[in-house]
This record gives C-alpha cells, sequence and structure tokens, in this order.
C-alpha cells in the first residue's frame, strides 16, 4: 500500500521501490489523523496464505509452528500481538480474513468499489480484477473500529475523486434493521472441504449461541452452491495470462518460486492463455455465477450468512492450501467479516472429525493435514457475509448479533 | 430486446431468433402494466447510426432524406410520429441518444448497471462490455415520461436478482437542489468537431436561456477534455477482438456488409486483435481517462454539463459518421439526456459555419456533409449530462432547469 517515502513490494525483490506521494486510500488516512508506523509482511506475489517473503517467514503468535496467513500475515500478528491497533489489507482471495482468522483478529473485506484503490499495487496490475472484484478493508482488534474505519472513508466521499466508486454513505452498525427476526444462514460446510474439528467447534458455538438468542434471531441452515466450481475459476482468473513474467522477476533476483507460489498458480498454468474473448468468457462464467446465487441465496431466505472463513485452524508453515471459504467471496463480491470466537484449537489429538467420508480430495487432504500437525492454541474465527453492496446492513446485523457472537 | 414470443435480432438475418420469455427489463415493464405492441428496426449488428437492416430502412419523419438515426431509429421516428408513447432502446456509443436527437424526442442513458441489462441481445455478447459500459434507457415525448420509467424500475428493486446492478433508489425529477445556484457548463465543440450550424444555434438557444435566467443558474464555460481520444478508444473497444465472426454471419446470409458497418469497425480493423493483457490494457487506459476527468470536472466546477447530442443535424442516408458527442459519455459512463429545442434546420443555404479553420479532418468532413446536404426541417436537441452514478441529481437539475428549456 503506497505510502509516501516508502518503499512497496509485492512480496519479491525485483518489484520493490520507493514511492513518492501517498495512494488515494492512504491520503484519506493521513487526512483523518493517522499515524503510520510500520508496514508488514506479506507473502511472495502477495498471492497466498503464508506471509513467507525476501523479509523473511512471519509466525503466528499463538503457535509458531503455524502460518499466521497471508497475504496480511504481517499485519495480523502484529494485531493479534497488540503491536498494534489497527492495519489495512487487500483482498482478492482471502488475503485481509484468512491472516486474521488464522490470528484471530477482526478483518472485513467490504464489496469491491467502496473503498479506493486506485494506485495500489506496483506494476500494471492483473486482469484478474476484470473477473475476481479486488478490494481492500480493515483489520483490526475490534468490531467497532472497522465502523469508524468505514465511516472516515465515505465521510471524505472518496467517489468525487474515483468515479470507480460506488456512491455509498457508511451507517454500519448504526444501520437500522427491518421489521422481523434477523434471519441468519448457517453453512456448515461449503460441500467440498468439511471445516477441520475446531472450526466444526466454532461454527457450533456460534449456531447454539444464536439459538439461544430471543426472538430477534431466526437461525437456519444454509446450502452451498457450486463452490468448488467458483473458487477453482477464481483461481483460472488470477492469473489470465499465465506465469512466465512472475518466473521472469523471480529469476531477476535469484529468489526461489516458492512451493505455495507453485500452488496457487497451477490451474492457472494447467489452462490455455485465454484472448480476449476468452477472458470475456470467464467474466460471462462469473456473472451466471451472480445470477445464480441471487436465486439460491432468495431461495434459502436469509439476511446473512455464517461460514467458516477457512476450512480449519492456521495450516503449519508451508501447508496453507484451499482458500474456497474466502475466494468464493470474492467471486460474488459479497462482503464479508471475520470475527473471533472463544474457541482455540486443542493439544494434538484430543479432537477428532466426526463420521463419515471425505467430501472430496482436498477435503481429504484437509483431514490428513489435520492428522499430521499439531493446532494447539489456534484460535478460531467465523465470517459473516451479506449480499452485495450490503455493507451497511451486514454491520447492522453484526450489531444485532454481537451479543450473541462475543463481539467487541 | 427480448419479449416472450417475439423475434430478436441484431440487425442481421442470422441472428434472427424467437425468444421464449421475457428479459427482466421487459419483466419488470409488464408486470407494471407495459402494453406492448411493436418493436423497430435497428441497424446491421446495432452498431451504426442509421437503421437500415434486413426489415428495410427507417427514414426520418421531419426529412425523408435523413436518417432517423440508430440503434433506436425506428423507435425514435415512431415517437416523432406520434405513433408510440413511449420506447426503450440501449446505448453503448449513442444508440439512444443519436435517434433521440435526429427525431426530436426525449432520450436518457442512464448510468450503466442501474437498469437490469440480464439477457439482452441474442448472442454471447461482447468484451466491449469490459471496457465500454452498456446500458438501456428510455424514449419518449416528455422529461416526465423518463422519470415515471426510471421509477417504475428502482421500485421493482432490480437489484435483489440482479447483483450486478447498483442499489439506486430513483429521486430523479424531486431530487432536493445543494444550496446556491445550479452551475451549468456549456461544452460548445468536443474539441474535435465544430457543431454544424443548426447545432451550434440550437446550444447559443440553450446558453441565452439560461443566462435569461433568475440567479438559480450560473451558466459556465466547460472546456472539452481529449474527446477524440477517448472515443478512437471507445471505437476500438467495441471489437476487441475483430469482425470475422460479423462477416462470417453476413456471408451465411448473403447480406452486404454495410458502409456504415465498415465505419464503425474501421479502427477495431486497424488495431490488433488484443490478448488477454491488451483487453486488461483496454480497460486500464479508460480507468485513466476516468480519473483525468474527475479531476477535468472538478476543476471546472460545474454541477450539470451542456453539450451538443451530435455534431450535426440528422446526416442524409449512409452519412451518419461520428458519435464522437455520445460515445465520450458511454467511456465515461456518464449519465446523460437529450433533450428537443425549438431549434430546427433552415432550408439549403441560409445557415453557415462561423469563420475560422476546422478543428481537425473529421470536422473538415462534416463541413462538407453540411454543404452536400439539405437539411430543411431537422430538429436539433441538445445534451446535459452529469457525473457518473448523479443520475437522480441530472433530472433533480432538468427539472430546475425545465422553465427556461422549454422542456415538456
Amino acid at each position: 500500500m503506497p505510502l509516501a517515502q516508502h518503499a512497496v513490494d509485492v512480496g519479491t525483490l525485483d518489484s520493490q521501490r520507493v514511492v513518492q506521494g501517498d495512494c488515494p486510500a492512504v491520503a484519506v488516512l493521513r487526512a483523518a489523523g493517522a499515524v503510520f508506523y510500520c508496514k508488514t509482511n506479506q507473502p511472495q506475489f502477495v498471492m497466498h496464505l503464508e506471509s513467507a517473503s525476501f523479509h523473511g517467514r512471519t509466525l503466528n503468535p499463538h503457535n509458531t509452528a503455524l502460518t499466521a496467513g497471508g497475504s496480511s500475515g504481517g499485519e495480523a500478528a502484529l494485531l493479534a500481538m497488540r503491536g498494534s491497533v489497527f492495519g489495512v489489507g487487500s483482498d482478492i482471495g482471502g488475503s485481509i480474513r484468512a491472516p486474521a482468522a488464522f490470528c484471530g483478529v477482526y478483518g472485513f473485506k467490504p464489496t469491491s468499489n467502496v473503498l479506493p484503490r486506485r494506485d495500489g499495487l506496483p506494476g500494471a496490475g492483473s486482469p484478474a480484477e476484470m473477473t475476481v472484484p479486488a478490494t481492500w478493508g480493515p483489520m483490526s482488534r475490534s468490531l467497532r473500529d472497522m465502523d469508524l474505519f468505514m465511516g472516515v472513508f465515505a465521510a471524505a466521499r472518496p467517489w468525487r475523486e474515483d468515479p470507480r466508486l460506488s456512491i455509498a454513505p457508511w451507517t454500519g452498525l448504526t444501520t437500522a434493521a427491518g421489521g422481523g427476526p434477523l434471519k441468519v444462514g448457517f453453512m456448515m460446510t461449503d460441500g467440498a472441504i468439511q471445516p477441520q474439528p475446531p472450526v466444526a467447534r466454532a461454527m457450533e458455538w456460534a449456531r447454539t449461541q444464536l439459538q439461544g438468542a430471543a426472538g430477534g434471531v431466526e437461525v437456519k441452515a444454509f446450502a452451498p452452491l457450486r463452490t468448488q466450481e467458483a473458487t477453482r475459476n477464481a483461481r483460472i482468473a488470477y492469473f489470465p495470462y499465465g506465469v512466465d513474467e512472475m518466473r521472469a522477476s523471480l529469476a531477476a533476483s535469484g529468489e526461489p518460486f516458492q512451493a505455495l507460489s507453485d500452488y496457487s498458480v497451477q490451474d492457472a498454468e494447467a489452462s490455455p492463455t485465454p484472448t480476449a474473448q476468452g477472458l470475456f468468457a470467464l467474466s460471462r462464467t462469473k456473472e451466471q455465477f451472480w445470477y445464480d446465487w441471487a436465486a439460491h441465496w432468495a431461495a434459502q431466505d436469509v439476511d446473512v450468512l455464517v461460514c467458516p472463513a477457512f476450512y480449519g485452524a492456521a495450516p503449519r508453515h508451508e501447508t496453507a492450501f484451499y482458500w474456497n471459504y474466502t475466494a468464493l467471496f470474492n467471486y460474488l463480491d459479497m462482503p464479508a467479516a471475520v470475527l473471533p470466537t472463544p474457541v482455540v484449537a486443542g493439544p494434538k489429538g484430543t479432537e477428532r472429525y466426526a463420521e463419515g467420508e471425505p467430501l472430496s480430495d482436498e477435503c481429504e487432504h484437509a483431514r490428513r493435514l489435520w492428522d499430521e500437525g499439531d493446532f494447539e492454541g489456534a484460535p478460531i474465527c467465523i465470517q459473516v457475509v451479506a449480499p452485495r453492496q450490503r455493507d451497511n446492513e451486514l454491520f447492522g446485523a453484526l450489531e444485532r448479533l454481537s451479543n450473541y457472537l462475543n463481539v467487541e
């Protein structure tokens, strides 16, 4: 995030450079009185869930054998250690929400084009943005702070200088609810990867809390819809013209192409490099998925959706695969907040999956990772999601739910 | 525009087919009580300003030697003859506004993603949409009717089924103004093509009317900014992977590739067919233009902009070149309304350009077309434009201006 007179990079030496001026989002924060004192670590190419770069590797403060996540893993770890009161990340697949979830802090990915993202990353950007909307968003120790952040931006009316932005005043936590109980859908699994035991436990905890609420909340089941297809399409769209430039960039500095970088580009590398028509086809496929999800959401009849923020606890280093639970809502461009729960992963061997077969090869791999690892102390978060552009309604709902969900 | 049990096409025989159901926009209108009784003519590939297709050629009801425009030329002509009370068109370069201007009726191109456009044209659509936002919009005999139309759509809350749409309630003509006089910028020329004499006269008429208004209006000059570049980039973006399919589609039916089709694709054919990266570059170029125009608009300090709707009166058949004055606002995705004036082109030879050299080769061509033609009786409209997403503010301003601008 370009800050005047400071270095910016995409997690590679070759991309590092000092920028002269603040980008517009930083300018808004500076004008509002923000004090910048630290930039934090991120992954190679800011495109996976392990913040290991030429700066070194960020460890999870709750269990140093685990990753702090990425791309905003440095920020999440610092927040968890109370070394920072507030952070800003960017999110095109989970880069705010996954590290927040791994470190047990709050994170929010707004609908795209709510916050100014101009001059964000160094370089020319990527056609990924034409299919998978990216956005910046807040990371913090409380919902209240994220609400303040969003309000500061809306008060600056950034849409006057940036016609890409929606004209969207912020009412946030004060957003009035409609009549009747808040309808909360629980998607316990995405249908592709069953959550690891502590995540299942956190989801059960949240459901129990809300079921015990007075008449103001109606808890419903929410069925997943084609999430595997969506996240695979997103992974292809992230690198729609291949990764030759990425490999060349690393070759220039002599840095290794990390294993998780290999993982993140594998679907794109296995797909033909699209033409203009191919890129448009990716966009049309996404559009149809939006329509299908709009109908699906209407049929489920909920106001907000609660689901895992990740299939598991923070993964061990170099094993952070499968961003399905977050990337789904980038592909859908739905606002999504990550909230800590009181649930923490227990000592190795004390928690087991429920009976039943794995849902997929990925699910089986996630189980194996659980059996092999030791996640003791890893905090577990949940994710709360609203339909596209319903960012204010999401925060209004969170205010209503905060008494039951341990929300600060 | 797909209407249940009726044929739809893009102005070519090969594309014609009968659709089973209403598209969402038609469904909204039908639910609101609309009576559909007529579909109207459009150009080959709906991409130029002359509605000549396999159905025949639509003539301008004010002077049959002139075109009724396109792509919604059939609708504009029918409205002008009072054969219809209301019409709907689509606009990615001027297809609502140019025919409205040529026939002397009202037309409005909203910001994109305000009106539902799903299932609009037959076929797969075009990557043009990834760079140049298209939209549907109303055509009518009064501003009041267009306001009603927009209100009917907002009341249907189409964003619930279509997540692509902005959540945008309609206040339209009742939109409250801010304090102080309405600041109206006059862009008398786009800097590329000087308006033909009756258009210059209509602009002078409008400026004089508003200068004579009481304190509620402040008239200012508005300088053009790189309009030639914008409209050339738009023309390339319309056909980002060439026109081979278009030529093949005509070859299948034996229809000729019209001269104006040749004109509309010439810039795209002269440009290399872009890759995914090339398409993204087109999009980035547009994005930078948006930023530059936002700064330019702020520096000019106006609420709305008044400019020609076309460089001239309705052109003679087969000479409808240069959509610059409308396409600029597609490329900028700004809402723009076309309003009739009392000005009508005089008999041949009675009106001349002011002294001065042509601004460009295109300007010189426009002058030659004026000298060669006879435009007697052609009505002249003006265009009023607001910043992106300021559709309500545009209508609020038009309500304030209506006493001075002959608006029904």
